[in-house]
């Protein structure tokens, strides 16, 4: 039998969605805001991509909003083979490039050839944060756990001993993506040391 | 101390953000497609939006596919006070579009007036099934339980005594959203009968 191309891009696409569904069972480092657990990576992507619709108007003008979500929901599929590197472990951060592309390539290359490309394109650009897409998506990424951590009394911070310096470094990638929440994730900081849920 | 407009804005985005992050605890009686847990309804949010990305190509011509994805985000927010109804409980199903409304006002009504609206507005148009892209939305949130189902000797069927029958109901929606996806359904539900994990 002969199988149709078009049977072919459908069947391809069918084991991409079976394969995807495994972000759902990817658990992250970061808490729900009430801390009542960890959070998996898939709800986190619905948060962040939703998060892009409700705080579009904070990117610079001129930002594709739209590119921000469809980047945002396939930022992290490749946690499914690589799991999530937790963003204050320097090593873990450094190692985990290889794994996550030899990721993309398998997860992406499960779709037909051009629409595999064009979805890795978003992971990739998510990545090099060159573009203003890019840098508001990897805002909202960020912006999301210190949220979550500040309404937690510290939430994971002093469970890995994490300071307000490291923190920090991560406000300033909310800022060049957008100062306003960049701005406001820097007061939230604040006000956790000031409470004593996050060290100097 | 006067506060400006767009401090007020932030802040009721901010605690709209806040709000949302509740969908992650809201349980749904779909299963994970490998059967290991329940899925909660921030996770199929995310999985459904993104298969509008995947399966795109089989809308209608002319569908936006953006506007669909952005309707699949907020799909399912009310049930963070309505809570997740069982599609095949008739009575459920009729009793919970006041609630769901209120819901909405509520929920939607956290944002500043016109952003709120117009998000409401994409949830009422999902509800509502009269556009190509909520049409299209919705037979994705139909497709996925049955593909998760039918790839798990079942999943929830037999366990809530659904039938064949009851299912091809929900392919119809499919089939009015995208005849591709409905079709490839309605093989799914017939091989599910065949291999006896979906009685007549
Ligand atoms: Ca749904």
């Amino acid at each position: 039998m002969t199988i149709a191309p078009e049977e072919d891009r459908l069947n391809a696409q069918i084991a991409f969605a079976v394969e995807i569904d495994k972000l759902k069972r990817v658990i992250r480092r970061n808490h729900l805001i009430d801390g009542s657990r960890r959070e998996n990576t898939a709800e986190h992507s619905w948060y962040v991509g939703t998060l892009a619709m409700v705080f579009g108007e904070h990117a610079p003008p001129g930002t594709d909003l739209q590119r921000v979500v469809a980047m945002l929901l396939v930022h992290d599929l490749v946690e499914i083979d690589a799991g999530d590197t937790f963003i204050y472990d320097p090593v873990a951060v450094a190692a985990q490039a290889e794994v996550e592309r030899a990721a993309a390539d398998r997860i992406f290359g499960l779709l037909p050839g051009e629409q595999g490309a064009s979805m890795r394109e978003l992971w990739a650009e998510f990545e090099d944060r060159t573009t203003p897409e890019a840098r508001f998506a990897k805002a909202l990424d960020r912006f999301a756990p210190i949220l979550a951590n500040h309404l937690n009394e510290g939430g994971t911070w002093p469970l890995f001993k994490v300071t307000a310096t490291q923190v920090k470094e991560k406000v300033r990638i909310i800022q060049e993506g957008s100062p306003t929440l960049g701005a406001y994730a820097l007061e939230l900081v604040e006000l956790s040391v000031a409470r004593g849920h996050l060290p100097e």
